[in-house]
């Protein structure tokens, strides 16, 4: 019946689309209750152990207000300069330090294939909330969740990722997940160093119309997708200028009147301040998305109570 | 009837003496019950977001255990260097990522105005713990508290506050309640660069018999509040040596007999370890009146069952 | 009755076995309910304050979950770069500011005696949870806890401390504690430069055997006790090459066939990770037992209860 249940959340590359279709179904009944700030007893008496790697605020506590509104709790692990990290523990010996004391591990981790190795080693199911710049899964489910309750539907539409598409999991996931759905096209537009991994687009092309634009141009799209270009990522500061590019009202003018636009967040200068009185900017409630859906996910990982 | 209720709690310059004594009636209330380490279910379901751009323990310790006590939960952010805020999060976006999920702020932030910027971009109240050199007005409530439940009044005082008066944010905001009451002399003793901003001392006068000293004379205090002078404020090390000064038993025999000796802590050696014992010594008192005091601004601010 | 209630948990240099018989039997109940996950209301509506100055993850996130286990709470001070020791806060005015909000101290702090003193500075029970190179009195009594699960006894062991014994914590605590049980011999293996501490030797020896040896010799051991050196300790990397030692399954051929391993763990590379199929490895079980016996602990320190 339900498909999550003692499941482990690594990558949405395998994932089916009635296995989406459920937890984004779920997902809806979470969301009436969270906008009412209520309360379940659902998880009562679980524990979720949160493994943070690397910083992070919105992700680790979507995941505890997820926990907390469905009766269950967190415990959380900082970075790895406050953790035992710093002495050499591995994620490996923490993980089996914790096993017999927590329900479910959340797991953020610089390094690709950290979370599935994680979930390798341990009959407690893992969900990876981001390793390296490879996958997060849970961001595809609230952004598919997003774009469901805006478009009302899932199937038929073009979407525009933006960005750094080589490094941005958050890209990386969703592209995944919307291929399973019919009638999708995908636009890509990056700096040209930043362009989406060629084994994906191939990986993608066989499920999906893919196009790799030159420029920005939103006119097409019914969900531009932006995201973050790290300076790190390039080093010449004139290259990073010539990559970077910002949305503002004026920009907008181009995109059809009922698409939406979203955004991981945090952002930086991709998207003006002046822009979240757009009708069309969906990234805040696509962040507050992120409680419903991972309340979903742990009620269907940990339950079949929902 | 409940001036607090839904209000944000940003800075003591506008408070009105009314206001102030109805939040230390219902801290006198809440003082019975935490010293009985009685719990409540006044704030049952609700959530405290700590938001703490600075380190800090003891006014965030201090907040959760307020809430704990009135059966709440807290939600913590880290400091910069383990939350987002590394990636460039602003506290704009971090406060929209989480007012859905919480009942109210609490912000402690190394820029002047940063709470009140929050509180102006968000419906859901605002508690400054804090913010640069500006102010700090619980710490300022929780001041009042310890000198009433000592001198048994709060008009008619003589004030000393001493150490650093520009950047000091709890001088200012305790100058500015204290403004409020009745023929109130305020006595300002610090080094010649960290006096009292100038604009803070007209503001005073207006209510107010002002007093700049030139020494550390404790004579006629009623109430003497020591701060810290930190190091880094003051370049040269010998002026350093110059502007410290430090209390100790024989400065106390200077003092009132009944005067009381108060610090905002944490101190470094402002006021030896010996003077702990001098019955006149309340800051370890004052401390611990923290929590009481919080419970009643977030009992009034988030319920009218108090 | 119950020789541990309302006493502080410093160091393992005095204890009698008959009170570390009685905490190893409550642990061994509390170990039942750990391992069904069973909640119980022992400790309910008390408070344990962490108060960790140095980076950890097992011990801390072991006493938490001791503590949520028996219905109790934990309220947790993250490490100097982030709390309020970063502006000068000592640990004596860190224990007096909350003293009156919390029933129970957990204190690792890099200082020999850090513990001991706060403890002397309140009237809060205090549990050293590691006071620099002295004493981590608490993983003596689960390493115990773990040598009496699989070896049925106490009495009549040898036991072999390998590592850093001159710096080594957890070796100091459990070499004291074994010394006040019958016909225990303890073996030592370390770099020369990190050899057990004199003093201790001699005060061991007034009670047990005490053999130093100068190779790994496994071969008479019922407990091997590994632990780490860090490469901190011994500037010269040559030195620090010939003082590693590393125990793989070649090297446990040697080992008796009922010997167990045992290690406090985070371990860098001391046991190779093969080594964890080996059915004489016992450290993660050994780790797992954090739990129960800090259940233990605390129920018996803060309750009658038990």
């Amino acid at each position: 019946m339900n498909a999550w249940k003692g499941q482990d959340v690594i990558s949405t590359m395998n994932w089916e689309r009635e296995a989406m279709e459920s937890v984004l179904a779920t997902a809806e009944k979470m969301n009436v209750a969270f906008r009412k700030k209520q309360r379940s007893t659902t998880l009562n008496g679980t524990v979720m152990a949160s493994l943070f790697f690397e910083p992070s605020t919105r992700t680790r506590v979507s995941f505890k207000s997820a926990m907390r509104l469905l009766g269950g709790e967190e415990t959380a692990f900082g970075d790895p300069k406050t953790s035992s990290s710093a002495k050499g523990e591995s994620l490996y010996d923490t993980v089996k330090a914790l096993e017999t004391q927590v329900d479910v591990f959340v797991i953020r981790h610089p390094n690709e294939g950290a979370a599935a190795w994680a979930a390798a080693n341990t009959d407690v199911p893992v969900i990876n909330a981001g390793d390296g710049n490879n996958q997060h899964p849970t961001q595809a489910l609230l952004d598919l969740f997003t774009i469901q309750q805006n478009k009302k539907k899932l199937d038929g539409l073009t979407v525009l990722l933006a960005g750094d598409l080589k490094y941005g999991r958050t890209v990386h996931s969703l592209a995944y997940a919307l291929s399973k759905f019919d009638g999708i096209t995908l636009q890509f537009y990056s700096p040209s160093t930043l362009r989406m991994p060629s084994f994906m687009l191939k990986d993608l092309r066989e499920f999906v119309k893919v196009q790799e634009l030159d420029s920005m141009n939103l006119a097409d799209a019914d969900v531009i997708y932006a995201t973050r270009i790290q300076k790190e990522r390039i080093s010449d500061p004139e290259e990073y200028r010539k990559a970077s590019y910002r949305i503002d009202l004026e920009v907008m003018k181009h995109a059809k009147e009922d698409a939406i636009l979203m955004h991981p967040l945090p952002r930086v200068d991709e998207i003006a301040v002046e822009v979240d009185r757009d009708p069309r900017a969906k990234y805040l409630e696509q962040e507050s998305n992120g409680v419903p859906v991972r309340m979903a996910v742990l009620s269907m990982i940990l339950g079949d109570r929902s």
